[in-house]
């Protein structure tokens, strides 16, 4: 059965789109931790981060670079934090967190509540980044 | 200014050494999370992450994963979380900490205070499956 992910990906669920290439999509959480919060997942379901070959991993890690550079530009921020816990969703993913102190990553913090608009906007500026990068 | 990890690569300041090679170093976090939390660290002193280039940061996930494994085996748990805060000190380091669940990587939990035995069982345990890696 496919992820919610993998059904994101297909385009079988909505979601606020940051980026995607032949092996990655890069998409914002809807439960962001903070503004600017999101998810890397490779395209190929796997569980688990750890299971993926040095190759994917490695250019997963790159690709997740390249993200938080466009996301430390749009949202300001001190630094991206990143977090895999891998107990969520069965399917391997990167979560890039825009911080200003390690509070911010406390999972136990409420998930912020955005609008419609928020999310959009928030979409357009990491995007908008993306292409100078 | 050397940092504090710079000073525990040159042995400066002791630590529970887990591996090391010519890029890397992983050694037990003292204020563990959960027994068997490890961090990685690069050898060039380098405080952001993200900073790194490509090249040496493709190489630190696949020496994580490799340390990630051996700790999975030494230690009974299900998944192991990764995270990169970059607030505590100015030298790039991942955290590799064993969970069960998504709670066991809360920030605000207070660390473990483990014995010097403790410490050295964990070291010798995750050394050990290093070998067979």
């Amino acid at each position: 059965m496919s992820t919610i992910f993998s059904k994101i990906i297909k385009g079988e669920i909505p979601c606020y789109k940051i980026a995607e290439n032949d092996s990655f999509f890069a998409f914002l959480d809807i439960r962001p931790m903070t503004k600017g919060h999101v998810l890397v997942i490779p395209k190929h379901e796997t569980d688990y981060l750890l299971d993926l070959d040095d190759q994917i991993l490695s250019e997963m890690i790159v690709y997740s670079k390249k993200i938080a550079k466009a996301i430390q530009k749009a949202v300001p921020c001190k630094r991206i934090g990143l977090m895999v816990i891998g107990m969520e969703v069965p399917h391997a993913h990167i979560h890039l967190i825009p911080i200003n102190a390690e509070k911010d990553m406390n999972l136990s913090n409420p998930r912020l509540k955005l609008s419609e608009d928020e999310f959009q906007q928030i979409t357009k500026d990491i995007t908008s980044e993306l292409e100078n990068i």
